[in-house]
């Protein structure tokens, strides 16, 4: 059965989007101090006092619109990944897509969004939540995109490190343009992802 | 011959140390928009007249600060490094400090500043020549750390990638303690790199 909206409750989904929307792309643009609750109104065109009704301070404003983009961009991650065909260049296109996530607009906004948290012990305790959740569920993604075997420590391992990697290429993208750069290291570890999951004997090489 | 210094000269170099120590202590710890040079001034126990005779502005203070201790913390790295004995081991130990470099205190005063910079051209002007020495530098120690052949565009590739996963590891550990899971991603990479270092086949493993 389809919900019937009314109007009114959908003219209010419509400027908490744009809130959101607008908070996300100050952070990224503006930085983290410039981000006030009325410089983001005003880009949203949105009045004061309705900002204010959806998200009472600007805590609830940033942490509301890091969770929703994030949300939003996964979706968008593992809708992209579903349509590629299977065969070689999937692990390369994944890997890429993944990438790209670390590389956008919703990273560079939520840098700015830890990097405060690190020095303010209140910002701290409401971003380790996300933090929690944005590593879990970016880490279920990737192992479905990959077709990864969960139970095995080995692949879960190379999971995280190309979770690493991509938060590593993300921040060498924060001041210049590392496009060209970055995709010769994609194409690199696409590479071996694909030896080492292939090849679980060499995935799991270890010293000891 | 060995040069005689004037007590003078002595005290201002190291009231200079004393000041680019501090200043790197109060990025890490108060952030950004905390670390003033009345703030820096006053934790290294220095008058503000002569905190500005060596730092006429802001910008000179931290970027000088970030410059020494980069030159600083290299220098240790390669002096820890060059104690390591050949064999089994000694690239899980090479990469080991690398990253420990990467999530030391030096490493979140810099993500304090170019997430500063990111939001702020002029900024950002006087950062991107300390990002480039910064790569450079870190690459040319990695790769005589490792014993890399410089020549091999593959094991070039590899280099990069550990300076990238070394950099996600560090942001990793910006807001919570990530140490107990970093050493098992030091541990699998160390014994990646060894594979691939040795069979340079296996590394240059290319889907194209």
């Amino acid at each position: 059965m389809r919900r019937v909206r009314e109007p009114q409750q959908d003219r209010s989904r419509l400027t908490r989007q744009r809130l959101l929307e607008a908070t996300v792309d100050c952070l990224a643009e503006l930085g983290w101090s410039a981000t006030t609750v009325a410089v983001v109104a005003k880009r949203a065109g949105v009045s004061r006092g309705a900002t204010q009704h959806h998200f009472p301070t600007r805590e609830d404003l940033i942490t509301a619109s890091l969770d929703y983009m994030f949300d939003s961009r996964m979706e968008s991650v593992r809708l992209e990944a579903t349509g590629l065909p299977p065969g070689p260049g999937r692990t390369e296109a994944v890997v890429s897509r993944l990438v790209d996530h670390y590389t956008g607009t919703l990273f560079k906004a939520a840098l700015q969004v830890w990097t405060a948290a690190a020095a303010d012990p209140v910002l701290r305790a409401r971003v380790l939540p996300l933090e929690d959740k944005f590593g879990r569920v970016a880490h279920r993604t990737t192992v479905a995109l990959l077709g990864v075997d969960e139970g095995d420590p080995v692949a879960h391992r190379w999971v995280q490190l190309t979770l690493d990697l991509a938060r590593g290429l993300g921040l060498a993208d924060v001041l210049t343009d590392d496009s060209v750069r970055r995709a010769e290291i994609v194409r690199q570890w696409a590479a071996t992802l694909e030896m080492v999951l292939e090849q679980p004997a060499l995935g799991a090489t270890q010293r000891s």
